[in-house]
C-alpha cells in the first residue's frame, strides 16, 4: 500500500460499542490503512477491542481518542461523513466509489483527509456533517438501510484501496490545497462576528444563515491565500461599522 | 432490489462463530439479498445469531442448513469461491467486481448461482473450492490479508448489489442548481462595489483580488438563495460604510 494511505483517518464519533473500534482497525488494516481516530468514545479502552482487532496491534497502537470531531479533524483540508440518509442538508451526496476517487485524488496532493462514520444507532449528527465536504452514502434496500459500523468502515477501505491502486486518478488541479478545518472554523468565527458588527440579523434568529454560509464555503473550500482575502474583506466591513458606530473616533 | 436477487444464494460453510452468521444475515440484507445457506455449522442454532443479525429476520427465516457444500449448492449452476489465498488449484481468480459482474450476468438467464465462504481460520478446503467455476479474492495487503467472515459477505453483497441494479445510482443534485451566469455577474459588480466601499484596496489594483474572489465563488456555484444571503451581507456592509464616510466627513 502506498504511503499516501498514512495522509487518510478514519474516525469513529461516540461509538457506543468497542467490539466495533476492534472490527474497524481490523478492517482498514486489511486494506492496508492504520489511522484510526476515535472522537469521544463511549466505552474506551475496552478488552473487546484488542478481541476483535484480531491482530490489527499497529493501527490500535496509533490510535488517538479526541474530546469531539472538531478536534479529530482539525488539521484536515477534506472531510467525507458516511450517512445512510438523506438530511435536511444540501451537501453534495457521493457514492462509495466517487468518494473513493476523490479521496485518492487529494491524498495524491498530499493533503490531510478524514472519513467519519456517526455513532451505531444516531450516525453523524447535524453538526458533525457541517464540518463535511460531501456526504458518503452506501447504496442499500430503503427498508433496511444500517450497515454495521465496522461494515460499513469495510466497504469504503476496500473502495479506498482500489481507488489508490488506480494510477488513472490525477489529483485535481485548480488551485492550493484547501485550508485546514481549524483555519475554516477561525474564518467562520470572523464571519460571523462581522454579520453581528453590521447588524445583518436584525434580530432574526443568525443560525440558519450561519449554516446556509457554512456550507457554501465547505463547498467552495478556499485556500489559505484565499482565507486572508475574506479575513481582509471582513476586517474592513468591522471598521465600517465601527465608524459607523462612532466607536471609533469617537 | 430486483428480484434476480432471490436466484443467488451466500453458503457459509463449517462456520465457527454464530455471531458471524447473524452479522452475514444483516450484510446481505442491507444490499437486498435473503437467501442464506449453511453447510455443517459448527454451532448452530446459538442465540449470537440473532443478536448480530439485528433484525435481519426473513433471512433467518429462510436460512437453509445442509450437510455439506455439495448438498447445498445442488441445484446451482454457477458457484464462486471466496479465497484470501492463491492455492494450487487451476481456477480462474476474479476480483469482487469481475465476479460480480459475471454474477448478476447469469442471474439474468435466469440461472441459481452459490458464493461459497469457507471457515473462519481456513477458508474453504479443496474439494469445496473444486465445486467452483471460480475464486474471487479480496484485494486486500500481503501481511494482514484476513478479512472477517462477515466483512467478506458485505463486501461481496456490496458489488453484487452495485451489479444487479440497471441504472447507477445517480444521487440527486445536492443543493439547488446553481445560480446563471448573469446572476452570478450581478453579484460579483455588488461584491466589488462594495469592496471600493469600504476601502478593502486601499490604493492597490482591484483586479487580482477580484479574479481570485472570481475564482472562489465560481468553485462554490453558489444557488440563488445563496446569492440573496450575499448580497444581503453586501448591503449591510455599504450601509456601514456609507454610515462611516457620513460620520467621518460631517
Amino acid at each position: 500500500m502506498s504511503s499516501l494511505a498514512t495522509h487518510l483517518r478514519f474516525v469513529l464519533s461516540r461509538t457506543s460499542h468497542p467490539g466495533n473500534i476492534g472490527s474497524a482497525a481490523r478492517a482498514i488494516r486489511t486494506m492496508g490503512f492504520d489511522r484510526l481516530v476515535l472522537a469521544a468514545p463511549q466505552r474506551y479502552p475496552h478488552p473487546q477491542v484488542e478481541a476483535m482487532a484480531a491482530g490489527a496491534d499497529d493501527v490500535l497502537a496509533k490510535l488517538t481518542v479526541h474530546a469531539d470531531v472538531r478536534d479529530a479533524i482539525a488539521d484536515c483540508t477534506l472531510a467525507f461523513g458516511l450517512s445512510a440518509r438523506r438530511r435536511g442538508i444540501a451537501l453534495r451526496e457521493l457514492t462509495p466509489r466517487e468518494a473513493a476517487g476523490e479521496i485518492a485524488a487529494a491524498l495524491r496532493q498530499p493533503v490531510e483527509v478524514a472519513l467519519l462514520f456517526g455513532n451505531e444507532q444516531s450516525g453523524l449528527d447535524n453538526d458533525e456533517l457541517l464540518l463535511c465536504h460531501a456526504m458518503v452514502r452506501i447504496p442499500s434496500v430503503a427498508d433496511f438501510s444500517s450497515l454495521n459500523l465496522a461494515q460499513a468502515v469495510q466497504v469504503m477501505a476496500y473502495e479506498l484501496r482500489l481507488a489508490l491502486q488506480d494510477e488513472s486518478i490525477a489529483p485535481p488541479a485548480a488551485h492550493d490545497p484547501p485550508a485546514a478545518a481549524a483555519e475554516m472554523e477561525e474564518f467562520y468565527r470572523h464571519l460571523f462576528a462581522t454579520l453581528r458588527a453590521i447588524d445583518f440579523h436584525k434580530g432574526r434568529a443568525a443560525m440558519t444563515i450561519e449554516q446556509r454560509l457554512r456550507r457554501l464555503f465547505q463547498r467552495a473550500q478556499p485556500d489559505s491565500r484565499e482565507l486572508r482575502v475574506l479575513h481582509g474583506i471582513l476586517a474592513d466591513a468591522e471598521r465600517m461599522a465601527r465608524l459607523a458606530h462612532g466607536k471609533d473616533g469617537a
